[in-house]
């Protein structure tokens, strides 16, 4: 293996024993005067981050608060907002009591058994993953399924999932604004399959919205099982440990107090505005020194356990939302961001480490480290060689394949958890919260608001609108079949390209008749 | 939205409509003079595609002939081993139907229920695409579980999943070579569950593997329920159509003659000399435009529709692993590739296209559309708006995400699928076999071989034999507590480091006792 001094590790080896958990940059080449050079910038973006807990509108494009710290700190809330981040948190503990013991109860009686989340982008890839990386068919207290996305096929196999079990399910919706057509169309669907059942939707579902949002006018008017609030403070991809995650975690059999205590212990180390004793400063200079402060290199994540294979889905919205942003906070264009991808090692070494050693030198490597390798450790385990476990094979390939692509200059940092339960799960989640945050400082950019995602929503409802024209006219013309391009002329828009796709759409699903021609010249007419 | 005209659409659609596909290049920016220049390179991959499918030793490396084509058309393959496939495929069906009958029963008598797949990479990645593409709880034969690594925490989830259905388990083990560690522990993993639970394991087990592979051997030995071969010319990345994918896919329930057969009519098409007829030849020039031909940016990959879920992992192997090179076939140094990452649509519209709009251009789209947004198509479905379906939202997601992108710059193709079945899930993995063969040619380096991954495992093996010395060091002195760096004094190596990490991770796992001191300077004795 590659021959690095132990003085030169330990130089570059951030050890918190009393947190379980490690970061290594050993496997990064700094120049020289590397960290000298960073040293202001870190002061500065210590200073912003001290400023946005203490309550300023560090969204300023949106004039909001930042305050998902607060979410496990509400002694640091101002306002009056610690009052309530307390009594949300003890309205979900009861409310969740209730339902484990069968108080609240599903219509027909017994207790609840399945727990279908609605929601998407930051109201679903955190409860994903969480419910991914805490569950346990053996005790888990609530079996978790998902809606996230809009599409009817996705949305039947789920409820084919459930199956029988559908007058047990208790539904949470969760959109933070109310308005987001993939959760309220989940909602719709589900609201249907309660009601082709013969049960009512509102005697087993929970919101998780702002007050008085569209959606929780819809659980007012229906009475729902109970409403559970979102804050303007809380963006959705930090909202984890907010309502947003906290719930379905909870109802999964979780321990909440602990993914907040684990998440307020990590946030208490990555306050410190000394570097050195900073793990997400740290990390946030190494991502800096990695990808030239510019995004020129991807981050692969690779997570050595199969509980975080979802953490890197988790993190493509935390990072890459965060960061992808087309101006600085001065009004430069800078087309910023970091792209995250990977899965779970030792299995993606067998996908792609091939690429990663002897192909495009276009990343950096994050592994994540889990050093209890199964619950209780090894030590009765099963030995594959003598002396030899599974996890003795899992340690090797981490550290034999960061070994492999140092050898070729591919840089990594190394992340050690201890172990992964609901407190690592909330450590883990706050120092990449708080190293975006310091790393949106580090190159000037506002991490907290997303201009960029309005543009294909606009686009996807001038589509709707489209396509309801292009059905009217066919109605209205029920004898006649048409091209894209008569259609275009004749509700007078340019858009014949999007009116053949709707047509093809249209066609494919029993909703337009196919009337002969080839490519963009076939024609349609209306069903009969 | 963004105008194109219906004459420059028209001119980069590839639309087949026997084949119930299409693929679009119109969100490309060619050059005026683009596709004269690639024309002879294009020529040269199809010659050099022929030669591979006529038998000539394609992955020169290794000296090997390249016969994935001919597992859906046995007709051309050389010498014998058209009629072995044939018999194989015979073979799988035979067993398949006598499991599904029962004919072939668990030892305790009844059905198999649950099927566990142990393998990795190329011999896991296929199987778990298509079980979740094609898998229906309503309708499967048997529910699929994996071990697809050699986290023991993870195996120990999967046991659990699978719960008292254990004894109504049937475990395919596959490895081509059979001297993967992840799988071989898997499969000890596994032997000793059923052993524990009273049961035989070969009675549970079949192999897919090379004959006489040190898989093949166990299997011989303790008599399993059957063995399928696996041959030197189909590479792990491409063998889903082989025993690795079809056996799996066979006890699910799926069709796998309509996979073979879309397959095959896939090839057909892609097997054609003429550039705009030959739809992988399109897709191939694509990326050859899109990142340069040096893989200068990222492939995110986007199907909107939740059975293609998993089809990026797939083809992160498929591409990276082929393409991600460091020499060409003429030996310059490249360090060619294209990396890939991506789940589905709309979802990720949630987590980065705010990146992806507005961020580092470093990337371009491949969308997947497939026509018919719910089987049986969507006249009758639930209306959430008036004349509105989810599927109508789905695509209009679609289609006004590649607006918002192409309005900035960011290039895209659209591949249109009419469904999503067995036929057409074998059509996809055809069409981007091909692409990438082609794509190959076209940057002159070897897809068929993967130099580069030797490296980590010889390093892990290092480790494993590392920490043998380190446990019998410290049995041998059992009374006394070392230092990292007394240990690797002791055992005379330079490794202190990786015996640092080694002390840890033995401890954490209740093998060894932490015996004072911090972070690299901790003590550490034996168990006693």
């Amino acid at each position: 293996m590659t021959q690095i001094s132990l003085e030169h590790f330990q130089k570059y080896f951030y050890d918190n024993a009393e947190l379980g958990f490690s970061v290594d940059l050993s496997r990064l080449s700094f120049p020289a005067n590397f960290w000298g050079e960073m040293e202001p910038r870190l002061q500065k973006a210590f200073e912003e981050m001290a400023a946005l807990e203490g309550g300023a509108i560090a969204n300023a494009d949106e004039n909001r608060m930042v305050g998902h710290y607060w979410l496990r700190a509400p002694e640091l809330a101002p306002d009056n907002w610690g009052k309530t981040i307390r009594q949300t948190n003890k309205q979900i503990l009861n409310f969740v009591q209730q339902v484990h013991e069968g108080t609240i109860a599903p219509e027909r009686g017994g207790k609840f058994t399945q727990l279908l989340l609605i929601g998407i982008g930051g109201s679903a890839l955190g409860p994903e993953f969480v419910a991914h990386a805490l569950g346990d068919p053996r005790q888990d207290k609530l079996t978790p399924h998902f809606f996230d996305n809009t599409d009817p096929g996705g949305m039947e196999r789920t409820l084919a999932a459930i199956g029988d079990e559908l007058p047990n399910t208790l539904v949470i919706v969760v959109s933070k604004s109310g308005g987001t057509k993939e959760t309220r169309n989940g909602m719709l669907e589900a609201h249907n399959a309660f009601h082709e059942a013969g049960l009512h939707f509102g005697r087993h579902a929970a919101a998780v919205t702002e007050v008085g949002s569209a959606l929780d006018q819809v659980a007012v008017s229906e009475r729902w099982l109970a409403r559970f609030p979102m804050w303007d403070w809380v963006g959705g991809r930090t909202s984890e440990l907010s309502a947003v995650g906290l719930l379905p975690a909870a109802l999964q059999g979780f321990d909440i107090q602990a993914m907040l205590q684990g998440a307020a212990e990590m946030d208490a180390a990555t306050r410190l505005h000394q570097t050195q004793q900073n793990p997400a400063a740290l990390l946030s200079a190494a991502w800096f020194h990695a990808t030239g402060g510019k995004g020129a290199k991807d981050m692969v994540v690779l997570p050595y356990k199969d509980q975080l294979e979802l953490f890197s889905r988790y993190l493509q919205q935390l990072i890459m939302e965060s960061l992808g942003k087309e101006k600085d906070r001065d009004g430069n264009v800078v087309h910023q961001g970091i792209s995250v991808y990977g899965n779970k090692g030792s299995t993606d070494q067998h996908a792609y480490v091939q690429q990663l050693r002897d192909g495009v030198a276009n990343f950096f490597v994050t592994f994540i480290e889990v050093l209890q390798k199964r619950p209780g450790g090894e030590a009765d385990a099963l030995q594959v060689e003598p002396d030899v476990t599974s996890g003795d094979f899992l340690n090797g390939f981490l550290y034999g394949t960061r070994d492999a692509l140092f050898q070729k200059g591919r840089e990594s940092v190394t992340i050690t958890l201890r172990q992964l339960d609901a407190a690592f799960v909330g450590k883990l989640i706050a120092l990449f919260e708080r190293t975006v945050g310091l790393y949106a400082s580090l190159i000037n950019i506002n991490a907290y608001h997303q201009p960029g995602v309005e543009a294909g929503k606009r686009a996807a409802a001038d589509i709707i609108a489209l396509q309801e024209k292009v059905l009217l006219l066919l109605r209205q013309n029920a004898e006649t079949a048409f091209t894209a391009r008569e259609i275009a002329a004749k509700i007078e828009t340019q858009e014949s390209e999007m009116v053949f796709h709707l047509l093809r759409h249209l066609e494919a699903n029993g909703r337009l008749q196919y009337a002969g021609g080839d490519g963009v010249e076939a024609r349609y007419r209306t069903v009969t």
